[in-house]
Formats: structure tokens, sequence, C-alpha cells
């Protein structure tokens, strides 16, 4: 079913919705990034050797606060949206992840591609995202390449320090089946 | 020529058509792949060891599907979409692939890009693709790192085991002179 | 604040200049990427070991011609776009890059991400790039691993030999304190 002229605009919000997702979530903003969510947002990310379950864009950000630390360097690009709008104010949207993730601390370095389900509300005239799931496509694991040289991470200044992580295995589930 | 705005909807179902083309591919999804193209749509894949021309949707399909089978580990990302229309129900489309490529089965790892020239026709209402180029930009070939753990592909599941694989080398001609 | 449907087409153009500047600039075609610059244009590309500054449209095409030669092998895609109109010709925009890059001549393999910001102007009826200045997300650099073959990379044909480059390095200064 084609978009019409009105919805247009509306599409656009929910694009740059997303685009700022990822860009806020590599540069650490996270408060900019909860302001994305809706308060009871609910998240699944099933990777191929982890879940990342929670409710709650607290959770969320505390999870990617976490995750995303001074030892993180990360590419996450989201592509190729395919959204449809359910309702006036309501829409879902899929989207085509790549990642890179090397973590400094564990010398691990990840890199693959994902696909989002995710279902947008427009609220008090905002949209934001209330649902976002994704399912691996390739996960691939290897330890850092000692020939590799990080010259630069933004996190690195930004992310949490050691001494101010927290514990987030809760929020975890740590799975070898999908391989 | 900048687009009309009765032209912007036509613009996104072309740019989602072409979104569910990568995303079909990358997950097996071929009688939905088939779905996107003219019966007659004419292929010509230009990599920098290989050209795979072809006409038909259903050698389209049948080559993509021995090509993206189970050992098959596959990113392909389209980006950048130069949409122009050339009347009421045709268009043509340049996009920018980038693409990572893993052969299970002969060990062989490809990361790469193309630039991908496409015509498109509106047949009974829905935007098809009728044409599609792509012209490599780089590729890089090397033998699988046996530090890379495939922890997870999705085609695993779903892609064509070897006994159900089918000859496809008469669509493809293997070329040395682009390196 | 939401999109005009009046501003879409604009949006839209915007999109596809920057497209063609990545596009251009990775297949040396440097008059016209130059066409996509107001002629004062301003660059400021901080990288993880590096910074490029220069005004000038022709001091641009100088610096990418010669930095794109034949022992280039360049991908560069620009992502998730988030223009922002200042006036009836006058725009900004975020977009978040991913490049790849080896150097032939100095077997350097560099892959990152970097946030551009531009700054956009309708200069007798075109949208053009009349500032653009990016910040490194990651960069990360190693020596190119000898099993590494590169069997294609479209700037060997149209990129300048050695003998056609010129000294650049007034545009360039080196940094270390980013990493």
């Amino acid at each position: 079913m084609p978009y019409t002229i009105e919805q247009l605009p509306d599409l656009e919000d929910i694009k740059v919705l997303k685009h700022r997702y990822f860009r806020f979530m590599d540069t650490g903003q996270w408060s900019a990034l909860a302001a994305l969510f809706t308060e009871t947002a609910h998240i699944d990310y099933r990777g191929g050797t982890y879940r990342c379950q929670m409710d709650g864009r607290d959770n969320l950000v505390e999870f990617l606060a976490n995750s995303f630390n001074s030892d993180a360097v990360a590419m996450h690009h989201g592509h190729m949206p395919e959204i449809t709008f359910t309702g006036r104010d309501t829409a879902e949207g899929i989207w085509y992840l790549e990642d890179i993730f090397i973590h400094l601390d564990t010398n691990l370095h990840t890199f693959g591609s994902a696909i989002y389900h995710d279902s947008y509300q427009r609220v008090g005239g905002e949209w934001l995202i209330a649902r976002s799931e994704y399912d691996r496509v390739i996960e691939v694991n290897m330890p850092l390449d000692p020939a590799i040289k990080v010259d630069f991470h933004y996190l690195k200044k930004v992310g949490r320090k050691p001494e101010e992580r927290r514990d987030v295995s809760h929020l975890i589930t740590w799975t070898t089946d999908g391989a």
C-alpha cells in the first residue's frame, strides 16, 4: 500500500528518530537516547551468542551505558527502512543493521548484521520507539588481532570508566545454540 | 530536476522495493524475492573476479538460491539511492552496495562494494525491478582466518544443503582481468 | 519540527547531493564532484590520526584527487541523514560515515566511522555543499594483511598515477592525541 503524501513528513520523522538512536548510542549520549523511547519501551535483541531483553527505557539506558563503555569501539549503522503505518499515530518498521564492536578490555572483535522489527508511537506530537527487537543475520567473533591499532574511539572519553560500570548481567542471557 | 510532490510516494515505494531485495536475499526468501522482479528481468553483476549474467527472474532465483546456500555467510546492504523518473511508470536508480560474503565450504572471505544501475517498471500498480546491473568499486578476497568464528548465520538453517544445490555455473563467467 | 510537504522535494535533493559526493569520490569523478560544492566551500575532516582543513572546492578536489589515487582502495558510505532546514535556501545535515581505505603503496589498511556536520545552500536553483566537517567515531589502522588480495579497485584505472600526484601535505595535519 503506497504512502499518502500526508504520511511522508511522518515517515521522515520516523527515519530521523531511528538515525538518532544509532548516533546517540555510538557516541554515548544517554539522556538524548532515552528521550527517543516511550517510558515502557520493550527491547529484545536476539544475537548469535546473547539475548538482551528488558522493559522500560531506564533499563535500556543502563544496559547500553554499561555496554558502550570507555573500552568499547562501536559502529552501529541502521539501513534500508521499511516503514508501515498502522494508524494515525502508530507505525512499524524494519531496519537492517551493520555493526562492528571491539571490546578493548576483553580483546573481543565482533562484526555482523541483524534485522530490527520496531513499533513507533506518536506521543504528544513526537514519534517515539515503543518496541525494538532484532534477530541476527550474521555474527562473526574473533580475538582482536594484535596488529590492529584502535587509533581513535569516541567512547574512550565519554564512556563509563571501569569503576563507574554496574552489573547488568541480569538483562543478558548467553546462548550458544544459534551457531 | 527536482522531484514533484506527486512522485514522492513512488520514490519511497521504489526504495522499499530495493530494500526488500537485499533483505530477502540475505535471508533466503526466494519466492518473496522473485515477486520483486519482472518476469523477464535482465541481470548483469560484473564483479572483480566473476560476471553473472542472466535473463528472467526464474534464473535469478535459481542462481541466488544456489549461491546463498547453507554455507553462505552473507551481508548485502544497498545505500544512497539516486532515483530518476523516466516516465509515469518507469524509473532508473543508482545504489551503492557494501557486501561481506564468507563461503564456509571453500573458506573464502570476500568484502567489497559495487554500484548498481537499475531500471524499474510499475506493473499492475506495483513497482518491480526490470533490470539490475552492477560494477565493482572494490573487491577484496582472502582465505578465511582460522581465528574467525562464525557464531551465527541465518542461511545455515534456511539455505540449500549441499545435496539440494544445482549447477548454475552456466550463469557465471570467471574473470581475472579486473585486478 | 516536522518537515512541511513542500520541503520534501528539497530534502530528497539534498540527500542525492550527498550520495553523489560519496559515489564521485570513490570513483574519481573530480569535475562532477567539484560541481557539488560552492566555490568557497569550507572543509574540516578531523580524523583519529589526521586533520584535513581547506577552503575552496579547488583545494578540496586537489586534495581528494591526490588521496584517492591509483593505489587507493576506497569505500565511503554516508548513512542516516538528519537534515534541518534553516531557511528557504539553506539547510544543515548530519550524516554517519563508514569508510574502508587501503593504501597499496604504503600497505596501510584503515576502517572506521565518522559523523559529518554539513551546511547546504541553494545557488541558482541547485543545492550545493557549502561546509562539510566530520569528527571520527572510530578509527582502526593496521598493516595490510599479506593474505588479503585486492582483486579489483576502480581507482586503479582512473586514479592519479605516482608521477601525476602533487604534494598536498600543507592541507593535512598529523595528530596523535586522539588515541
